[in-house]
């Protein structure tokens, strides 16, 4: 029924380190999973490095490269996912931010950051204080700022001769002082570059300007929260075309996420989008929804990718016991998957990156994996956590590898080398054509 | 007796996948090996990628990279490797292609391929054939038609202006249409691409109306077998000149093999061929004559590389027992290759693809590997087949990484980096000259 199908799971931020609150192990290990144990165990299993080898990927590029795609030459930068995951497609002359709100304090003349999430000020606040900046122009350039969920937005600058190759106002850090956009030293049109930076630094300054007296960040400080009172861009992109999924695999592809990021790098690959009814994208999501949606998507798709952001956030946040009981919830609604495998479907589940609860943000470790199916010749590895498919059959791998890998498990590939056009091993194009006799 | 000297062996198609007829196990694990399972206990042993993950490899390619060199760099297509198997060597102006005889029936004005090796007509009946279509002319393009073995065959076009960068007619499945060959999208010279696509259609074609009612034809039918009624080219390829192995690896080396195709890459390498009495190219081969032969030439040459097909043939027929024979055949004969270990060689035994006998076909699924000699470091398998060696010290490999790893094993190689032509760490070439004093 499911026969040459298959379904795409990925746990978000799904890999951990040991954990002293779990008995020194990974929320993953010390999880409850034997829907999960089970499918190693007619599986294999392996560990993967999503971008290579001690790179903490971004969810961006992490899912690029699951998804068959180089990061090194094929990754246009974030703010064209965020602002497809919103349905936006950019113009030629637009450049697209993804942005926080944040909280700074003022020291001297500097901006110190105190927190890159404006102490998770909730979609209504935020939305209001967008009103305040939704568009601004500075010098005949147009920034147009777009509230996404809870903190996040989108920030997309208009007008002619922007370079996307700057750096970004957000540092990644806090405590630290909120950084000048500088143009890269190897941008290709340095002065462009240049000129974008200085604009988007105004543009900041000016936003400051306007937010930290804002009625609503007078409440916020007033009950005692943290002001939303600066916006950080970072991830400058310009429009970028990727080949579609369908194109470069063959597959029919859906995407059943809630996460905008993940809509949005699903939608520029040419996924057609479904939304799982009561999906939150946080640890309290409806589970078994995301799976029916994926499962019915399965009969006019024949590639099905489930993106579940519980297991990262609870990372985020620093919750290794949150993040286990994900994982154990996770593992009971996975029955029907496994249902789904006996009736010839090929599965995949693994993380886009290791988010190591004790940590709380990315880190570098491979991400286990297990992939069942119909064409799977099994290994001896029978649970799945970090260290069990460390000794898997599939051995240490790249995300780039799994979408060559599950084409062969699929009976899909050609050999290498049989068509010239073809050389790197694809499904036959449905755009050849039969020759006729005339 | 034999230090520093190699054993190359390629089971070809070795690789497999769970069968339900051998219990749910590959016809490798399955077969009784006492021989190769010593090998691996001495041995070091592990699984290849011959080309990279999930890439089912052809032919061609999956030896040039066990050969050491890059399958996405050195890759010339398929055609001039079967013209050098027959010994010949292409002009400037010369396209060869691969072809087969296959059967097509007319739907409407499309040609439906029924069977792409015409029912595996014989060698007469197809040298027939080609008698009445050796020599086309159309648009002043000759068009050349060699006889090779059964089915197979070699089609040579020749003028000016003509371009391999055109699409296969060969479907490569059957009960689709037979494929209009088509420029390259990326094809450097698009119109001499587009020019040679057409006329290879035309050529199809007039083959096909000459060949439907030939009278082999129509006794074939008349006898209920199918007739060999169209030529497919497939693998077009221009003269390339690949570097010698002697000189890329500095071996002196040896072919022991039947398959034209085999011959055909060793022969562009600068292998010299030895014929095995009683090579069939099929499972009846004489095995214990390809070992004779291989241990023969090892007293004048370094490096031996021995084929064997009938793993190959038997997977392609869907015949897992008839593989696992095979394979214990083998085994019964390999006691003098152990023989030859113990005098010094350094041996390797791997398949070039897996072709799997429950599909047919090849698939991207690793091959196992296992290297015995006097300098490995063993590890703990000692059992030769696919799950085994997925735990061996040599862990999941590329092809083209087997000939430094012998390189080693053979204390041939420099240290990287030690000459400046030597980046990639070979052996000190023969063309370096001693520092003479004037």
């Amino acid at each position: 029924m499911y026969d040459g199908k298959i379904i795409f799971i990925v746990l978000d931020g799904l890999g951990d380190r040991i954990t002293p609150q779990l008995g020194n192990k990974t929320p993953l290990q010390s999880a409850k999973t034997p829907n999960l144990d089970k499918m190693a165990s007619i599986g294999i299993t392996g560990i993967v490095d999503v971008i290579s080898p001690g790179i903490a990927p971004g969810s961006d590029s992490a899912h690029l490269s699951l998804f068959g795609y180089d990061p090194f030459e094929e990754y246009p930068g974030r703010g064209v996912f965020e602002a497809s995951g919103f349905g936006l497609d950019l113009d030629d002359d637009e450049i697209a931010f993804r942005t926080n709100f944040g909280t700074v304090e003022e020291d001297g003349n500097t901006l110190i950051l105190k927190d890159r999430r404006a102490g998770r000020i909730s979609g209504p606040e935020a939305k209001g204080l967008i009103d305040s900046i939704k568009e601004i122009v500075i010098d005949g350039i147009k920034f147009k700022t777009l509230h996404t969920l809870e903190h996040r937005g989108i920030l997309i600058m208009k007008g002619d001769g922007l370079s996307a190759e700057i750096s970004d106002i957000d540092p990644h850090a806090t405590n630290v002082p909120v950084l000048k956009s500088m143009p890269l030293e190897k941008a290709t049109d340095f002065k462009a570059a240049k000129r974008t930076a200085e604009l988007l630094n105004k543009y900041v300054l000016a936003v400051y300007r306007k937010l930290k007296d804002h009625p609503i960040n007078k409440k916020r400080v007033k009950e005692g929260k943290l002001p939303g009172n600066i916006i950080l861009p970072r991830g400058a992109s310009k429009k970028f075309t990727l080949e579609s999924f369908k194109h470069r695999w063959g597959f029919n592809p859906a995407c059943v996420a809630v996460g905008p990021l993940y809509k949005g790098v699903a939608r520029i690959l040419g996924f057609k989008l479904y939304d799982p009814p009561g999906g939150t994208g946080l640890p309290n999501t409806n589970i078994k929804s995301k799976f029916e949606t994926g499962l019915k998507a399965l009969e006019a798709h024949d590639f099905v990718f489930i993106h579940l952001k519980g297991t990262d956030t609870a990372s985020h946040k620093k919750e290794p016991i949150t993040k286990r009981d994900f994982i154990e919830r996770f593992d009971r609604e996975f029955t029907i998957i496994l249902d789904a495998i006996e009736k010839g479907a090929t599965v995949l589940v693994t993380g886009d990156h290791s988010t190591p609860a004790v940590l709380g943000r990315h880190s570098g470790d491979p991400v286990p994996v297990v992939i069942a199916g119909p064409n799977i010749r099994p290994d001896k590895v029978n649970k799945f956590d970090e260290i069990s498919c460390a000794s898997g059959g599939l051995h240490r791998i790249r995300g780039k590898d799994l979408m060559p890998i599950l084409l062969s498990y699929t009976d899909r590939n050609l050999e290498y080398g049989l068509h010239p056009t073809n050389k790197s091993q694809r499904y036959i194009p449905h755009t050849w054509k039969g020759l006729r006799i005339e």
